[in-house]
């Protein structure tokens, strides 16, 4: 598996799951009829902030990450980032391969921390996986995401310092 | 004083201490730098948002809040807010004021809690205000905030339940 930077090209890959986990809308609080060209907008980040795509050896588009600073002026210095693995190749690594990537690009670009905003309580793999790369619950909000199936569930906000 | 929804005429009397307070750096993660274009922008929101100022019985402003939804999709039963008060009427109650205006908007919108997502430590006054109206300290992200003078310090995640 490869990481790398994602381009224009590799947007047609990336929709047609993005847009699977966007409308099942149990993981992220996106509206879950966002349009392509919204959601390429939102995922496909201009510096500072940055996308890549995890792909195998026959270039195939596994996942992809974005990350960007969480907020500006004083707070700058904190990253933020989202992540989305394509379900026909879960379990394979990659979503941990794109969170240690982003580890890495947040110290190299001298952020001092990474918050996640909105970790789904009931997306217990991606708290797992965060936990395991060393990101801490820092707090849950109760009941302030609205689970399809599951009703109103908490989220964590997770942070992880560098 | 009294609390109205804000118009395009209000801006010209919102932006001075708009400006001082952001170019001030101490209380907002905003660019200090921000212009008047951005400012106006960033400040006086479309629906579902919504600008209100707090105005004395001779139409002076004396300070202004935005409220929003702080995320979108399953996330949007959750509103937020920003307070801006006018540091010549401060200690006047206009800041608690628009808090309670905030809290009454949002229960009537039918959010079902609110969320500050960066109150700064040394903001005490306003750490104290939110306190006093019923939000409590979820949770503190280390180090998370530049203050020009004191250097990192901490900011605080604030969530009242409606």
């Amino acid at each position: 598996m490869l990481i790398r930077e994602a381009t224009a090209a590799d947007w047609p890959a990336i929709w047609p799951f993005f847009h699977v986990i966007v409308a099942a809308g149990e993981t992220y609080p996106y509206p879950r009829d966002l349009g392509e060209p919204a959601g390429r907008q939102m995922w496909m980040l201009p510096p500072p902030g940055r996308t890549v795509v995890a792909v195998d050896p026959d270039g195939t588009v596994l996942g992809s990450a974005k990350m960007n600073p969480n907020s500006t002026g004083g707070g700058s210095h904190i990253a933020s980032a989202s992540f989305m693995v394509d379900p026909r190749y879960a379990r394979r690594g990659v979503g941990r391969a794109l969170g240690e990537h982003v580890l890495a690009w947040a110290r190299a670009e001298g952020y001092r921390g990474i918050q996640f905003n909105s970790v789904i309580e009931t997306n217990t793999a991606a708290v797992a996986l965060w936990q395991s790369l060393g990101f801490e619950i820092m707090t849950t909000i109760p009941e302030g995401f609205r689970h399809p199936a599951k009703g109103f569930v908490g989220f964590h906000i997770m942070y992880r310092r560098l």
